[in-house]
């Protein structure tokens, strides 16, 4: 992309209602911006990192096997009666009323949606195992709304939901889950902790929440230092094999948020790895069995011609939030710092001023033998200062910066600079873009 | 996919509430599922076709220059009071109420949102022109939501708003529209005809609505059909060049909708070129100037460093309602005939019962090549007899369906039949994959 073609609104003052490192940097580098409160608009270049998030999550969770639907913002009041969650979900649920005055809600979770649709067409447990997921804007009418898009009130999440026959294939399910979360988080250049979590209105006995740790976390956490360090099951992993060890990695280990937290348990984890820190929840999941089948009424035939409740579980991930996320795990006092992953460009490309035109034609060449190689590369065409496109770079954190000057050019060499480790290094533009493409 | 792990119910009785082809069909192939008046939600079969469409018009729109960000759904009243549209705008839009006792909508479109946003960043000429666009569920408040999604109440579109300092360019920007238009229509299978059309609320002196012919249509079109043989500008088009022509190649022919309709015009089309027939609305263009730009205040400097208000044009088009228009034109007494760009799965792979396992064995050959050409097969492994897949796979519409059995696997044959022309070929298992993946 041509910098002169693309819409990207970058701040030179910190807005001055964000308070912590996310919110600020994606309001300066024009990643969103606020049409009301808790609710953004996401400009080019935020939309694309949420595209590529939203992606990863997608192939983790169809790797694990789930299957992908999409169900409406706009749900009917009945549902909710139905489970009993139409009272108890308070203020924080966006209650809407049509011109025939019927009550509907702008879906803050899918629970009731999902029963709905499983009770309309499956009846037997031979079509089950079943993973039913979407990733769907939801509404919770959060009194506060801060951080920007770390607690907005319109975000974007992913929400899983299992059916299985019986309870022990309903705990395969889970695992198989907590499994692909691992991963994905992983792919996304995260460490996320797995920690045993209160199940809160979702109900059931079973839930953990994924923590990523950052100081401007909203909740303690307590755990053994160890679990920072494990591998993840990995893209070759096997969803069908043993999947209870691949979960005994992380449980034998002490990990638990502020609600959960059980100080004596703690004490007995060494010392030195007793880590007590500030953690942002990114994904959260939960085995709440019949809950909301049996009042739902959502049976199945199970092996023994049995009609029974079918057993659920939900699996969550703030597609939006880990935006925020990310940046607050990610970031320098110049600005962001993208993991390649969700990078919203490969790489970017500033020219300084010449009056050859030759900084100009090795940009050209540059951007052509970036872009054919698919690194997408973004090409500030501007006619700015070089420090001003140096600023802008830094701040919008793409992985790597190719400089392009007159004097290096006469030279032979132009510079190619590394924004995490912030190494430069002068080569030939040919080295360069064989070094990048060969990435 | 294996059909074994996927969720696709099918339904054997037409619903009774379903009246047209498109709404029968989406039903019964298991699609979408409704979950209130006007309120659909995306079974899996169904979604994957709604993603193959929103990535053609993506596709097509960014060839044009235009720049993708995601407005949320949730829109502030205060924005609607300013243009004027807010009481105009009357019972379609759904009006929300938040906890703070705040005047909220749910947005159903978003001229204001993105004037808004365009007076908060851009103040010179220089940053002209800008095209920026979003695909977002929206909501209309229809009072009588009917025909599935071709007229439901949530429902996806795309719509592209243009910014340009003076008429002249602004105009340009529409032609560019237009030309990318007819380009998207044609990949998704279909003869768009543009026709003048009224501007109706939206405002502005300059419009086309994009027709396809169907005798479900709602609204009656005159037009020359000499337009139904026009070849589309093409994917090597150049918006940077004479656009004029390409229009003119299209208005020179007389094309209405019922609303602009000029009787004594449509009698000079020679006689056998006269059609009068059905229409569905898929797309709809505006130039309006400076109709929102002015009463919000949305100025730029201009070359001669005068402030003007914004030229601007608004690009709809109905994703989720495409759907239900593409089966509108593409299908038969059987089922929906899937155009290949949209088609959920490129093959369908049918295996008859057999006793050696020979059969399972040349299917999973078929599915393992055929997954690995990046043709996305559908594999119908479950147990049932040939005839509930083979209509299962014509109903659901998918291009080719390989039938693999054990009487043909002893003749050392298979057949691959052609869901548009309905021709079977029988040929050597190793033929028919080298045949589809050549394709």
């Amino acid at each position: 992309m041509r910098l002169s073609n693309y819409f990207l609104p970058v701040l030179k003052e910190t807005p001055a209602e964000a308070t912590i490192a996310s919110h600020q940097y994606m309001l300066r580098a024009g990643m969103i911006r606020q049409s009301g409160a808790g609710i953004y608009s996401w400009l080019p270049l935020g939309l694309k990192v949420l595209r590529k998030i939203e992606a990863i999550v997608r192939e983790e969770l169809e790797r694990a096997g789930a299957v992908e639907l999409l169900m409406p913002t706009i749900q009917q009041a009945e549902l909710w009666q139905e489970s009993g969650r139409y009272e108890d979900y308070g203020k924080e649920m966006l209650r809407i009323t049509d011109r025939h005055d019927r009550e509907m809600l702008f879906g803050p979770t899918n629970e009731e949606m999902i029963t709905d649709i499983f009770r309309s067409y499956v009846r037997s447990y031979k079509q089950l195992p079943l993973n039913l997921y979407h990733i769907q804007w939801k509404f919770r009418d959060e009194i506060r709304p801060r951080f920007g898009v770390m607690r907005g009130r319109e975000f974007l999440m992913k929400d899983a939901y299992s059916f299985d026959a019986d309870e022990e294939s309903a705990r395969k399910a889970y695992q198989k889950m907590f499994c692909a979360y691992l991963n994905t988080f992983d792919r996304l250049g995260l460490t996320a902790i797995p920690m045993k979590a209160d199940t809160g209105p979702i109900g059931g006995d079973l839930s953990h929440e994924f923590i990523i740790l950052a100081d401007t976390g909203e909740s303690a956490v307590f755990c053994d230092s160890a679990l920072l360090d494990l591998p993840v099951p990995g893209p070759d992993f096997d969803f069908d094999g043993n999947l209870e060890t691949e979960l005994e990695k992380r449980t034998q280990y002490y990990a638990a948020t502020e609600e959960m937290h059980d100080e004596a348990a703690f004490q007995e984890v060494p010392e030195e790895r007793r880590l007590s820190a500030r953690g942002i929840e990114v994904g959260h999941i939960f085995y709440f069995g019949d809950k909301y089948s049996k009042p739902m009424n959502a049976m199945v035939m199970d092996q023994n011609g049995k009609s029974v409740p079918v057993q659920m579980g939900s699996y969550g991930i703030g597609v939006s939030r880990l935006v925020g996320g990310i940046i607050e795990a990610c970031h320098d006092d110049k600005g962001i710092i993208w993991p390649k992953s969700v990078a919203p460009f490969g790489v970017g490309i500033v020219g300084m001023k010449d009056k050859t035109g030759d900084v100009s034609k090795a940009c050209e060449k540059a951007y052509e033998t970036l872009t054919a190689a698919g690194l997408d590369p973004l090409y500030d065409d501007r006619d700015e200062r070089p420090g001003v496109k140096f600023s802008t770079m830094e701040l919008i954190g793409l992985p790597y910066m190719l400089v392009i000057g007159p004097k290096g050019l006469e030279k032979g060499i132009v510079e190619l600079k590394d924004r995490a480790t912030g190494e430069a290094v002068e080569l030939s533009l040919d080295d360069a873009l064989n070094k990048l493409t060969a990435e």
